[in-house]
C-alpha cells in the first residue's frame, strides 16, 4: 500500500469509524458468540501472497464485529468507562504517523516535553499541591504511565461454559503501573534508610519484615504488586461506607511495629472499583507522614471528577501524598490507553533502581558494561500519547470536560432516584460519581438470576460485585453518549425482566 | 466536535499524515531544539473554554515538529528500527474507534481470540515448534504483551549540556514485559518445587539462594527483571562474537550449586542489542533443561527475520525454551506497539500469581474478597493490537514481509561493503541481520568526535554502543523508505566528515 492508496483507504476507514459511532446505539451491546467462535471463521494460517484490502474489510464486518462488546454504546453499563472522543482519535493517528518512540528526550524531544507540560496542566486542573508539578524548577511531576503493567495471569484459558453467568470469570489479572512503580521506589527507599542504620543487613534480610497496606477494598492489582515486589501486603478492613478510616490504620501498624515488622508503604483508593468508596486520606496521610511510609494515592476512575470545585474536596490530604494516580482513559474523553501519575519526589523513582544491590555491584563493576547501559538504550519506549491530552483538553476546554463529569454523574443520580422509587430494588452504597451498586432485595442468588437475565438479552450491559458479602449490581455511566432516556430505557428493561423473574419464582 | 466535523478533520488528518510520510525525507532526521525548548511555546495552563480545531493543526507544526526526531524518515539509522506501515496504521484507526479494553474474553471476544490465532499465524510463520502453537487443543500459545512494562526512571531529569554527545545520556530505563514475565514465571515455579521438598523454607529464604543468567551483552532490562523479582542475576562472558556459550554457562551454573545457590532461569538473547549477537541457543538449552532452569529466548528485534527459511537456523534450539519474544513492532512492519511471547506451557504463566505466599493466605482468606477479584475485574486492559498483525500479514503477505526483512538484510550488506572498501574503518561484529557496528581504526575519542559531528549535521541519526571497552558506532537500516541510494549518501557524508575530521586534527 502506497501512500496514494492510504489516502482513500483512510479517507474510508474514517467513515467507516464515524458510522460505527453514529450508529452504534443499533447493534446489541453484548455478542452472541461462544469462546472459540473466530477461529473457524478464518484460515490456520497467514497468506503467502498479499490479499486484496476489500477482502479485509468484508471480514472485519464478518469475523469481528460479532465478536465485539461495544465498550462505546450507550447501552454499556459494565465495569469503569473507557474514554473516547473524536479529537482523542484524531490525535492518535498523528501519533501512529509520527511512530516515534519517546523512551528518552534525544529519541524524540517533542513527545517528552509534551507530556511533562501536559501533566502539569492535568495536574493543575485537579489542583495538585505545587510540589506534584514539575514546572521548570520543581522536584516533583508527573509521567504517562503504561496501563497495563504486569500482565500476571495472560495466558488464562478460556473454559466453556453454558451458564451465561460464567461470563465474567474470565478476566485476566494485571497490576496496575502506578501502584507497582510506587511500591518499588518505596520499598527502595525504606531499604536504603534501613541499611543505612543497619548496613549490616541484606535486602532478603529486610524485605522479610517490610509490609505494605491496603484497603480490602482495593483492587487486586494493589495485592499483585505486593506479589511481585515480594514483600507482605496486607489488607486493611474498612467501614460501613467501605472507606479506610486513620484509626483503622494506626492501630495495625503500631501493632505489625511491636512485632518488630517494618511498615513502609500504603496505597488508598479514591473510588474503589466494587462500589467507588473513599478512603479518608487527609486523616491517613498524617499517619503516613508520621510512621515513614509512603503514602501512593490510586484515583483510577474517580480521579477525573476532581476537576470540579464541587469534587475536590475528596482530593483534600493529597499534600500528604508521596504519588499520586488516575486515568484520563477512564473518565476523562481521553482514549484508552493514558495513565497519568505524579510523584513529589522525581528523585525517588529514579533513584529506584540505580542503586545495585551488593551481590550484584561487583559482577556490574567487572563487566564494565553499566556505563554503557546508562548511555545508550534500545527502544523500549511509549507512544506519543501525550497528543492525545492536548487535542482533547483544547477542543473541551476545562469547562467542557467539566461539563462531561458533571452530565455522567447526574445521570447516576437519575438512576439512584428510579432505583429508590422501587420498594422491591436497595441501594447498596453512597452514589458519589458515575457508579450506581443496588440489588434486589432478598437473596444473592435471585440477584444472579437477575444478572443473569440482563446478560442473556443483550439490551444493556453491566457486571456484579461483591460488597460485604452480598452480590450486587453495578450500573456505571460510561458511554459518552448516554442520555437520559437511556438510563430510563435500561430502568424499564432491568424492572421488567425483575418482574419476569418473580412471577417466575412465584409459580 | 461531532461525527460530522470528525468526518470532514478525519480525511484532512488522513492527508496530512499521507503528506507527512511522503516528504519525510526532506525535514532534518533530527531536531534542533534545546531541552525545554516547547514549555515557552504553549500556555501554562489547559483553556478553560474550547479552541478551534485549526489552531490545534497549526500547533502541531509550530509547536510538535520541530521537536520530533523522525524514526521513519530514511536517514535513521539509530537504536533498532520501530515499524510502520500504511495497513498498520489504518488497523490502529479502527482499533481506536472500537475502543474495546480486552482484558477478558467477555470484555470483547473478538479481541481475545484474534490475538490467539495471530499469534499461532505467527509461530507458524516462524516455524515455532508445536509447542508453542495454542491450536484448539495446545498446551502453549502466545499472547501480545505490552511492551514497555516497569518504567524504571521514568522521571529521569534532562540535564542541559552544551556537548551534543550527551543527548544520548537521556534515556529512561525500561524493563521488558516479556522477560519480567518469564523470570516471574520461573521464580514462581522453582519456589513450589523447592517448597514441596523443603516445605519449612520461607519465599524470602528461597529468594536469596536463587540465581539467574543472561549474557553480558543482553539488554540492561534483563538485569533490571532481576531488580524488580528481587533475584540475583548473574551476567556470563561471552565469547570473540559477543554470543554466550554452552561450556561457559555450564560452568558458572555448576559452580553456583556447588556454593548452594538454585540456579533457576536463564534469559538467552538472539540478536544482541550493542552488536546483534546470537547466544548459541542449541548448546544453551539442553543445559538449562538438565539444570532445571527456565530458559527464556529474547528475539526482540532479530526475531522477525526468523520468517525466512535462510534465517530460520539461528532459532535452532527453540525447542529447548519456556518462553520466546520478538517485537513485530521492531521489524514486522506492524506499529509501536505489538510484543509477542510464546510459552510451552500457559499453566506456568496462569500460575505464577495464583499462590499466594503463606504470609498473605490467612488474611486473604478471611477477607473473603479473593473469589470476588478473580470473578471480576475492572478495566486494566489491553488495545485490540492484533487487529495491526492481521491487516499487515494479509497486505503483505508472508512473501511480502520476506521481502522486506531481506531488502533490509541487503542495505545492511551494502553498507559493510562500503566500510570495509576503507581502510581507515574497521568492522567490529559480524552483519547477519540490519545492523553494521563499524568505527575508525584509532582511538575512542576520535569515533565520539566522528559522531559527534555526525550528530550535529542532522543529516543522518546514528547512536554509539561500546564492543569490549571500545566505542563504536551503530548503523542500523530502520525505515521502510530506505534505499541504496540513501545508504551511499549516508556513507559519503560519513567519509566527508571523517574527511574534515583527519584533516583538522594533522593541522
Amino acid at each position: 500500500m502506497n501512500a496514494e492508496e492510504f489516502r482513500r483507504r483512510g479517507k474510508e476507514m474514517v467513515d467507516f469509524v464515524a458510522d460505527y459511532l453514529e450508529n452504534l446505539e443499533q447493534r446489541p451491546v453484548f455478542p452472541d458468540v461462544q469462546p472459540g467462535y473466530l477461529r473457524s471463521l478464518i484460515p490456520t494460517e497467514a497468506p503467502l501472497e498479499p490479499e486484496n484490502y476489500e477482502e479485509i474489510m468484508k471480514d472485519v464486518d464478518r469475523v469481528i464485529m460479532p465478536g465485539i462488546t461495544h465498550w462505546h454504546s450507550p447501552y454499556f453499563y459494565a465495569y469503569f468507562p473507557a474514554a473516547s472522543s473524536y479529537p482523542a482519535i484524531l490525535a492518535d493517528m498523528l501519533s501512529g504517523a509520527i511512530g516515534c518512540i519517546g523512551f528518552s528526550w534525544a529519541a524524540s524531544p517533542a513527545c517528552t516535553e509534551l507530556e511533562t507540560v501536559m501533566l502539569d496542566w492535568l495536574g493543575k486542573m485537579l489542583q495538585l499541591p505545587e510540589s506534584f508539578i514539575a514546572g521548570t524548577r520543581g522536584h516533583g511531576g508527573g509521567v504517562i504511565q503504561v496501563h497495563n503493567g504486569v500482565q500476571t495471569s495472560a495466558f488464562q484459558p478460556i473454559p466453556f461454559k453454558q451458564h451465561p453467568q460464567r461470563w465474567f470469570a474470565h478476566s485476566r489479572g494485571t497490576a496496575s503501573e502506578a501502584t507497582l512503580m510506587s511500591l518499588l521506589a518505596a520499598r527502595c527507599k525504606i531499604v536504603r534508610q534501613v541499611q543505612s542504620i543497619n548496613p549490616e543487613m541484606s535486602e532478603p534480610e529486610i524485605f522479610i519484615k517490610l509490609v505494605a497496606y491496603t484497603s480490602e477494598q482495593s483492587h487486586s492489582s494493589v495485592e499483585r504488586a505486593g506479589l511481585i515486589g515480594g514483600v507482605m501486603m496486607k489488607k486493611v478492613p474498612t467501614d460501613s461506607t467501605y472507606a479506610v478510616t486513620g484509626d483503622t490504620l494506626k492501630k495495625i501498624v503500631e501493632k505489625d511495629k511491636e512485632e518488630g515488622l517494618i511498615p513502609f508503604y500504603f496505597c488508598a483508593t479514591l473510588g474503589t472499583t466494587a462500589s467507588c468508596a473513599f478512603d479518608h486520606i487527609s486523616e491517613l496521610g498524617p499517619i503516613c507522614n508520621e510512621q515513614n511510609m509512603w503514602m501512593h494515592v490510586d484515583a483510577a476512575y474517580a480521579g477525573s471528577a476532581f476537576i470540579c470545585p464541587e469534587f475536590r474536596p475528596l482530593l483534600n490530604g493529597i499534600e500528604f501524598a508521596d504519588s499520586f494516580n488516575l486515568n484520563p482513559h477512564k473518565w476523562l474523553l481521553v482514549n484508552f490507553d493514558c495513565s497519568a501519575m505524579w510523584v513529589k519526589k522525581r528523585q525517588d523513582m529514579i533513584g529506584a533502581f540505580k542503586v545495585e544491590p551488593l551481590y550484584l555491584r561487583h559482577e556490574n563493576q567487572e563487566s564494565g558494561l553499566v556505563t554503557d547501559y546508562r548511555h545508550w538504550q534500545i527502544p523500549l519506549g511509549r507512544r506519543f500519547r501525550s497528543l492525545k491530552m492536548w487535542f482533547v483538553f483544547r477542543m473541551y476546554g476545562l469547562q467542557g470536560l467539566q461539563a462531561h463529569i458533571r452530565k455522567q454523574v447526574s445521570l447516576a443520580k437519575e438512576f439512584e432516584s428510579l432505583v429508590r422509587a422501587d420498594k422491591r430494588f436497595e441501594i447498596c452504597a453512597d452514589v458519589i460519581m458515575g457508579l450506581v451498586c443496588f440489588r434486589l432485595k432478598g437473596s444473592n442468588e435471585l440477584n444472579q438470576n437477575l444478572l443473569k437475565r440482563i446478560t442473556k438479552r443483550r439490551e444493556i450491559h453491566l457486571v456484579p460485585c461483591h460488597l460485604t458479602g452480598r452480590f450486587v449490581l453495578r450500573f456505571a455511566i460510561c458511554s459518552r453518549t448516554t442520555e437520559s432516556h437511556h438510563i430510563r430505557e435500561a430502568w424499564k428493561h432491568i424492572t421488567q425482566l425483575t418482574f419476569e423473574l418473580l412471577q417466575e419464582s412465584i409459580q
